[in-house]
């Protein structure tokens, strides 16, 4: 893609007429969008009858736009198959969890896994690469759009028979599997691969290891789709692929990523819950490590459906957003959705434009976005966002374990984010990685939340222990085979010796009243805990109260230069939150952590590393205002002030470029 | 049906034997029952076995009823086919929105539109008709029972086909329907009716325009099918006919009644919601307006089944509700049931006479009843209800449209109730009319709630607004097409033009903090708004706050003599009722409504017009008692007091006859 | 068995390696297991390919633990069928009220009433008797496990037929069948068993005698097959049969004991519930009367599975459920499970023994009770409990006659243990019986919520009166005759002219303000109520307010040497207990009722009788000690310490046990 700062939205001008389309690019230019993304709904405009394909429309839809200094990102259809594919054909659609054969109308009813659909989806993707794959307009692809988003794994029979072949692809021999599985348990013990059953209704609960793997098939047959309409694209065209994901859907995104160009993401977060939408970006900017990622979707105002809505953004709140995003590494803030939907089911969707042609309420939010982007746009290409020194795992593999391994109510998603709220908030500029991303160049890793560590990422984190990292590991996380058994060496296997500890029990904490106790300050413990016995590592977080008082929910361990911190259980309410800060600046001062910015709560900085200079960006995201204290002097790059290392004050939802003389 | 004031109740002699029977009807004639209602579960007693049809039971049933005195609406037993027409032929049965096809057992188990069943149906009702449709003591049908009270849409094979026949004659062809949907939105694009599918299960939500259609077709085909039967009654008999229905089903009343003799509705609302059971009654006297309106059920006590029950009225409270029918044009005030059952799944229901044969803790209230409509009855029989100058529009397809696209949870006859309590609590008497009432003789109309205004309906409030009306249209009208769809032209299409507004933007205000202003009092705003920029209008409603600010959400426009009130959003809390309420009042003012009366909360009034004369008949309702005015002297008819023109009171659930010497 | 107290657990040693083995029989040995339950899931070891069965795995595994002086409870195998019984064979599988047909991998899979099924259930049953039925180790056996625990009436097409000959033996004709459930209602008429539907999906409810007659057909068949497996045990094995049931498992465990040899039952009550602990013990007790009853399966700390958890129970609480349980008459205390589960569903579940072979949380508190059950084994051993003075009737028929009317969510065990605790926490010694048993040696019999009291029943309860006995009925009881219809010669049938009483009305209190007052006190009544005017009884409980002002809602009744007294209402609330207590008291005085102790809250007393002698065994349950006051001297058995008659403390979970010298 081109150098410069993008700011788009989804359009669908196959819904509307010549006139509309004229007014609508008019209003583009207007509102500054220099980006279009298309044609992910429009199968049946392409291919109406079977076999007839017809890329024209589209074709002269880019240039059109390019015409007027648009780009596009164009879609594949593939997320709604038209009619003729699955009238008559219950045998291709998605089948759900009760049974229920899903029927023609919303979207992803067909299964993806169906022989007939990857056929058709491969010729129709391949038509519209060699149409429009190399027109000068496409800057890049988008494959379907937000797989299993609205499913999760489908129940069909074709997907019966890849599920045998794939358990037999990872298991080679049933004995392998039934052994790996425990299945003489229950009496579930096969004979034969075919044998294994879906996750059907069942009086009670599925074995886990047969959940879990479920799940991890479907993960794989969804990525293999998408490896799939990726090559098929390359054939025809140059420019770079992504999807557009979130952490909501059924994937593992970091496999998903593996064979794409580029990462993008989908966010409709409300302004409250601004902590979830800088998670996803501190977590995208590292699925494809040193490019930037896109936000593919997000809307100007609110989102809804027939069903549904959220609060609308405040005014201010869009520009911060946008600000803050490509301050921490997106190349492109897009919308859903430029021209509100006539038809369909999601008519009261925000958008930028009415059905009716005329600026919506959150036009004018529009127009401040591109205000800024312009200002920044010069600083932001010529810096890039520094690396950060702290790093906390996000692993999708980690997600399918507690789906199903619940405990009680726990929500991977959720978990993550309040914990990297209490990172974010203290003010650390910090990564979201990927299971298997690289270590290098961080000071502290933290690991929730991850019952099953592989022993590759094991074997990752104690090199870098070894050579100087801090690694805090848990609550939640070892205590699960590969296989999502359990362990039978030790209660979080091999890392119960790496930790220096005995991990005595686990169990709920949750109402036996256990007080842990860390520095001299104390909070009630909760949710699933382990409790250690140090041996070569030593407590530094006692256990009051409850079942296991005097023992330790908190240990480190030297190893090497550096340190393995478990962190056997939770504190929670307001005193958990102020324990673990403590902790965690504790051991961020250990580990000589310095990416770390004074500020309040609710405005954040982005620090930038230019050639030879030092750049923060500054948000304000609660739209409360707020300060931050410079640590030495800088130019306000907007104003062009010379501003001396103090506290200084910003604005509701206000942004500061700041650039340090001395770097 | 003869001059006098009914009071009545559903009976199901069939199920007891002759001594009970005996029993029932000595104390019948002691509670002053004079109608019963009989037979709409008999399907199994008159066609025990399939062809074999004998109605000699309720033929006698019927005599021995008149020869006490007490008169019958028959019914046709369609609500409960019998075995022999449902055993081994689930191709009859109702399929639920799930997929699940229901069996023998409770009611309303198949689909009235499966052939097979329209045609016993037809033969069982003829020979019914044929039976008693000339003895002296039927003074009324009813068809059915409770049409969809406890099914809505039908899923079967039966209904797929005539969904694509109704679709075919709506809309010629598939192109017209493809466009009007806007079908190329995520592919769903048809070729041919037959493929377009019922609202089955699918992995989002269907297009709006399907889903409301397919609730319009249902409406339309249980109306048919009522139709046919009514058509096959009127051939064997001279006697008036009705359906007893609610807000609560699945049915469009104001089509149902179209083909029916007179309006009758069923109601077990609590005592603390006569808010409801009012709504009713201000409802049903305007589905064949000029004829009085039925309760066919309403319970002595309480309403209940296996699983469920409701609080017992207080003492005092039944005859409240029946003086307060009566005056507001009820000719009948009819309990379910009047003996108890002693099998099935109503058993705990509330009756009037027990299963063993006495007295239930309701029987007192009833013999109040009957002693309150003997002391009425004659200034009932000589006056009418006085034509309301106040209206509401009530539309059942405006509730269609709101259970397709209920935003966040509304459902639209809760919407309307807590609407109309505002103005009755104000003391208007007022009418609730449906979709193509007659507007003469209105002076204010209020239109909240419907999502699509038919040009029809938008051309008569246009008249009635040229004529000297005031229409206070909204929140919530107005922004759809026929379709389901939004508009292209304007937001709210033509109604824009009309109101001398453009109406800016249309989004959600929960959460935005957005503050009305009228007449000096502020409320919060909710619910989905329209924010109005006056053109040849002028604001009189200014948004405070929120992303608005400056912007109107209560706008009028002259237009002829009268006025274009367009309230664009809901003021919530107490402050929003206090200022709807000053808005309501203002309005009603400059209408020149004059029947208002100055009435505490919980009590309640209802002018009727004498020959020559002015009748008020005053009921508490919330069992607190409280105080009503005067305007001019009169004379309490039950007293026989002259009162002069003051406040007066009126004591728990007591009911009031103020004759006015001067009209 | 033998002349011991057991202390037990479930161990599944099919499942682990012979190390691990190895290892869990000296952790065994250290804790004091002296019995191991084992078999019930192994199916799939024993016949891992049709017809090839070899139980010799067990075989060796009982002489090995009989070699360490541990005994066996053998199971057998059939709640998890292999999969070569289930796979492509939907039509053996169990199917739920929506339809939905049972998969492989959980457990309770198949219908226990298809014909395959039960032939291979007895050939396996058979070949594990032959094996082991005579093995010296084996001291007992246990039937399947938790019959109906994950599942309840099955509508597989295999019950549809059973279901109809059920339904003929039991009503002979349909005609008798018709007039019994009253199917004219609703035209449900039948003209041919086999057109009586299962309880399948309809519109709204079903009849409530089809709901409950399948709920006694689905009783019936359980116990039966477990009839039919106990026969082939014994032909091979003089050890007794049992079967681990609950109050929360859809059997009718009166029904399904009467062919079983002792009686025993699975509990996982958390520590702040542990009246309802108490509640199994007084219960299981009864159903094989003069024999001790087992705790099959308890928890050592909290129970879990994947999806749940429970709260841990505090230290030192476990000991004195087990103190508890062999002073109320258990002759064993065994957990669940021994070893954590390494796969499957139920790896959270607390365990003795971790999945890596180490104590867990619970070891300790599992040594505790070893300590404890050899302090007081002797005690025990020597004496028996004492006959209660005070019985109150249990019923699942009860049970499933609420299931069917739960009225308004109620739930026959919520409210049975509510009203347990009130007679437990005032300090009786009482009995909880089943339906049938035999009403000698009690003084004060409760009846609350048996809608249905059979004649035989009401009979056997006519004469405890008669005899001296005090028999308080109600709240529920009564109402419904034994097809779960209304009895039409009065209110609650022949229960009327017993209590001297006639029952005017039955109505829902709720909501009413009825205010019932007995001896000075007043509390409001609530739930599904009867209001009763004395005819030979008289009132003793009068109500105020409401509907129902000046009659009764307590009545009593002299009948020969007793009363009857009729409760009719429930007083709710902290004041209706204080109200319910002082009835209770006043009639357990009258009664001259002698077994019951002053008691602190939350500490309880179980007498036992020696040959000459009387025990109290003293167990302080709510972990905050308490007091307890000997009625004589006596000798503290632990300390050897002569106390007097006085008040003594007890400590949070300690246990005492006092001799009276004198008794």
């Amino acid at each position: 893609m081109s150098n410069k700062l993008y700011h788009g939205a989804a359009y669908y001008p196959e819904l509307w007429n010549e006139e509309a389309i004229e007014n609508d690019i008019n209003l583009m230019i207007e509102a500054g969008i220099n980006v279009i993304r298309m044609g992910e709904f429009a199968w049946s405009i392409i291919e109406k009858e079977e076999g007839k394909i017809d890329v024209s429309f589209f074709n002269s839809m880019i240039n059109k736009l390019s015409n007027h200094g648009i780009e596009t990102i164009m879609c594949t259809p593939t997320p709604t198959p038209p009619i003729w594919l699955t009238h008559n054909h219950p045998e291709r659609m998605y089948v759900d969890a009760d049974g229920r054969v899903m029927g023609h109308g919303s979207r992803q009813h067909v299964c993806t896994n169906n022989a007939y659909f990857r056929e058709r989806a491969a010729i129709i993707t391949e038509e519209i690469a060699k149409s429009v794959g190399n027109l000068p307009g496409v800057i890049g692809w988008q494959i379907d759009n937000e797989f299993k988003c609205h499913v999760s794994e489908c129940m069909c029979t074709t997907c019966k028979t890849l599920w045998h072949e794939w358990l037999e692809k990872r298991y080679g021999t049933i004995d392998e599997l039934n052994e790996a599985w425990g299945t003489h348990i229950w009496s579930q013990h096969y004979h034969q691969f075919d044998q294994v059953p879906q996750p059907h209704p069942a009086p009670f609960l599925h074995n886990s290891s047969l959940k879990t793997m479920y799940q991890l098939f479907s993960y794989e047959k969804i990525a293999e789709f998408s490896d799939e309409q990726a090559a098929i694209i390359r054939k025809h065209s140059q420019a770079p692929i992504t999807h557009n994901s979130t952490t909501f859907f059924h994937v593992d995104n970091e496999r998903l990523y593996e064979n794409l160009d580029f990462a993008s993401f989908d966010t409709y977060a409300e302004q409250n819950n601004f902590a979830s939408y800088l998670f996803n970006c501190d977590l995208w900017r590292n699925f494809k490590k040193g490019k930037d990622f896109w936000i593919m979707e997000t809307s100007p105002s609110y989102s809804a459906s027939l069903e549904n809505y959220a609060v609308p953004h405040p005014n201010g709140y869009l520009k911060a957003e946008a600000v803050a995003a490509y301050a921490l590494g997106a190349e492109a803030f897009c919308y859903w959705l430029w021209r509100q939907q006539r038809t369909g089911c999601e008519q009261p969707h925000g958008s930028v434009i009415s059905a009716w042609g005329k600026p919506t309420v959150g036009f004018e939010n529009v127009m401040e976005v591109e205000k800024a982007r312009k200002e920044i746009e010069s600083v932001i290409l010529s810096t890039k966002p520094i690396q950060a020194e702290v790093a906390i795992t996000y692993s999708d593999i980690a997600k399918a374990f507690i789906k199903t391994e619940p405990h009680k109510g726990l929500d991977y998603r959720s978990l993550m984010i309040d914990y990297y709220e209490k990172i974010l908030s203290i003010g650390y500029h910090r990564d979201l990685i990927p299971e298997q991303a690289n270590l290098n160049g961080y000071k502290l890793l933290f690991t929730p939340f991850v019952h099953y560590l592989s022993p590759n990422y094991i074997s990752q984190a104690e090199k870098f222990v070894e050579e100087g990292g801090i690694w805090i590991v848990g609550p939640l996380s070892g205590g699960r085979t590969i296989n999502h058994t359990i362990h039978t060496d030790a209660a979080l296997g091999e890392l119960d010796q790496l930790a220096g500890v005995e991990t005595l029990f686990t169990y709920p904490m949750d109402g036996t009243e256990s007080i842990g106790e860390f520095m001299e300050t104390s909070a009630t413990l909760g949710i699933w805990s382990s409790v250690f016995q140090p041996k070569e590592g030593k407590s530094v977080g006692i256990i009051k109260n409850g079942l296991s008082a005097g023992k330790a929910f908190l240990t480190e361990n030297r190893r090497g230069k550096g340190k393995i911190v478990m962190l056997g259980s939770l504190p929670i309410g307001e005193q958990g939150d102020f324990l673990l800060k403590k902790c965690f600046n504790h051991y961020a001062e250990e580990a000589n952590v310095t990416l770390k910015t004074d500020v309040s709560k609710g405005t954040i900085v982005a620090p930038r590393q230019g050639n030879g200079y030092l750049v923060w960006i500054i948000v304000n995201m609660d739209g409360m205002g707020g300060t931050f204290t410079l640590p030495y002097d800088g130019i306000d790059e907007l104003s062009n002030e010379y501003i001396s290392n103090r506290e200084c004050e910003i604005e509701p939802f206000q942004y500061k470029i700041i650039r340090f003389t001395n770097d």
